[in-house]
């Protein structure tokens, strides 16, 4: 009997996040729209550098099962924060959001990861991210009773940028399907997707992962090809379910016997689409794991997204479980 | 020749905003709508019981400090951060908007004061504030330069609450007024004035300050009385420049030969009114040591407040000099 809905695997990171122009990010280095991992010394640099700054927890994984939560879903997230302040805001509003969330600090190390993050006049986010703490998340991390109480794994496929994750993750996907729970993953990232492309794929095609969640950069990066079409039809013949973002234009969830579209909410306004994808996965994870069709998940996908894009941070600060009432979807 | 147009002085204080129902506030023991002192431990059990947060920069003086260097104008600060994280961000935030902020961190002892606001669906704020290393703020503190160098020192009745603040604001306001600058004031909180009501008159009485700024609650307390009229009329035969901010009403400026209004700006969405005051203050004071006239100074004033409570937290994230020169007013 599952206890908890969704068990979120990521790199636990507090955001700080800060509006600029685009000469900015221009001139700083800093690839825009995407995740910049940066080392301790250029943290310090841009910093340095950067306008007043908003601090809020973050984090892919920790947004999408923040999601969940708010949803009304059970979530439980894993990851590395250091004993230090940052840590404690982390666990702080992860718990506080009614994430279950047990993870030992880190003692005496790096401290907890932070991404600097740049919102440009188009809403677009750039990150920069210093990962901190994050490098010690090893398997020794992995809780096995959330992972076989919790209908499903989700992980995040930054946490190949750490090096000992990756052993986390396939213990966690091995537990997890020894017990008949499924997992999934985002690709996080099309720059993310170039570093780590055949492992990716080979989590896929090997059954490690169930799910997959993209937008259409990132399967088009997965599978070198400018086509989403192409891309849409290989993706799912290496994988159970595949869910495609499309921003503006909605979403597409295939199954190997479905497709299935949706379309955007509308917005009054465009704001900061930091945490775009991950509330989308949250949307669709607490409707997936509650019985819903894929259609009726992808739904409450879309609506989450739309709702964390009107605001500033990746965390939403309303109650994703009224929106969806008062929106018909539960 | 004055480099600096104003020189703030405070508590500095990093702020942990969020939203809760009425019942958060009213079951804590929370007063709402003021600034309640809350003690290191209740600290941590307050954090421990409140929603998810964002940490972003604030304390009153900061905020108007910020306010005043988005306009465009020369802004300097002084207020005592420990060495720590929350010690880090603050002075970052600050300096980033512009603002010189050189005060010495306080070293191995209490941590950067921070206030847990709760933002109720009104919109109205809730303030719990923990001192920390705001309580060593003293005459030592004051940088002459900066005090002999601005056209004028700006400081926050709550100030009163640290044991040793009000020397070092005497000693700035003596070193001001010996090289012919003027002394303003805020006074802060209701609470705050009900606390130090005759600490309050005297610095009036005594010419130790030359400018007051309130809104109606703090001014009414001051004289004790419910007529705003009266209360208007005692307070500027008790100094020479009496700024009242009245909400959805505007503001009111009185100075011995001269009464003007000014409307409160039209808004779209009331979001919080953390920083009003503060940035009401900002607005006026880059005016009027801009050579503005008091109506003008005021309009700019408006134009801050209205601003700051259409966004969440105390500091404005847009340009105010920018919002300021579309609305025609510089």
């Amino acid at each position: 009997m599952a206890t908890i809905d969704v068990v979120c695997i990521g790199n636990a990171i507090v955001d700080i996040l800060t509006r600029t122009d685009d000469d900015f990010v221009t001139q700083n280095g800093i690839i825009k729209g995407a995740m910049n991992l940066i080392d301790a010394e250029r943290a310090e640099l841009l910093y340095e550098r950067m306008p007043p700054a908003i601090e809020m927890s973050g984090g892919s994984a920790g947004n999408t099962a923040a999601g969940v939560a708010s949803f009304g879903g059970r979530a439980a997230f894993i990851g590395k924060v250091a004993a230090d302040h940052l840590g404690r805001v982390f666990a702080h509003d992860i718990r506080a959001q009614g994430v279950s969330f047990d993870s030992h600090p880190l003692e005496n190390d790096a401290p907890t990861a932070r991404s600097m993050i740049m919102v440009t006049p188009d809403s677009e986010r750039s990150m920069n991210t210093y990962l901190g703490a994050c490098v010690e998340l090893g398997p020794e991390d992995i809780e096995t009773s959330k992972i076989t109480e919790a209908k499903l794994v989700y992980f995040e496929g930054y946490l190949w940028d750490p090096p000992r994750a990756k052993e986390a993750i396939r213990l966690a996907a091995k537990l997890a399907h020894d017990h008949k729970r499924e997992v999934a993953m985002t690709l996080s990232d099309p720059f993310c997707v170039d570093r780590y492309r055949d492992e990716f794929l080979e989590l896929m095609r090997t059954g490690t992962v169930d799910i997959v969640f993209a937008n259409e950069d990132e399967i088009k990066s997965l599978y070198q090809t400018d086509d989403l079409e192409s891309a849409l039809e290989q993706g799912i013949s290496d994988c159970k379910l595949l869910i495609v973002t499309r921003s503006e234009k909605g979403a597409v969830v295939l199954s190997k016997s479905e497709r299935v579209s949706v379309p955007a909410i509308e917005i009054e306004e465009l704001t900061d689409t930091t945490g775009a994808g991950d509330l989308f996965a949250a949307g669709f994870l607490y409707g997936y794991t509650n019985g819903r069709t894929l259609k009726d998940s992808a739904h409450l996908g879309a609506l989450a997204a739309g709702i964390v894009i009107q605001q500033i941070g990746p965390r939403p600060q309303v109650s994703l479980k009224i929106a969806a009432q008062t929106a018909g979807l539960i």
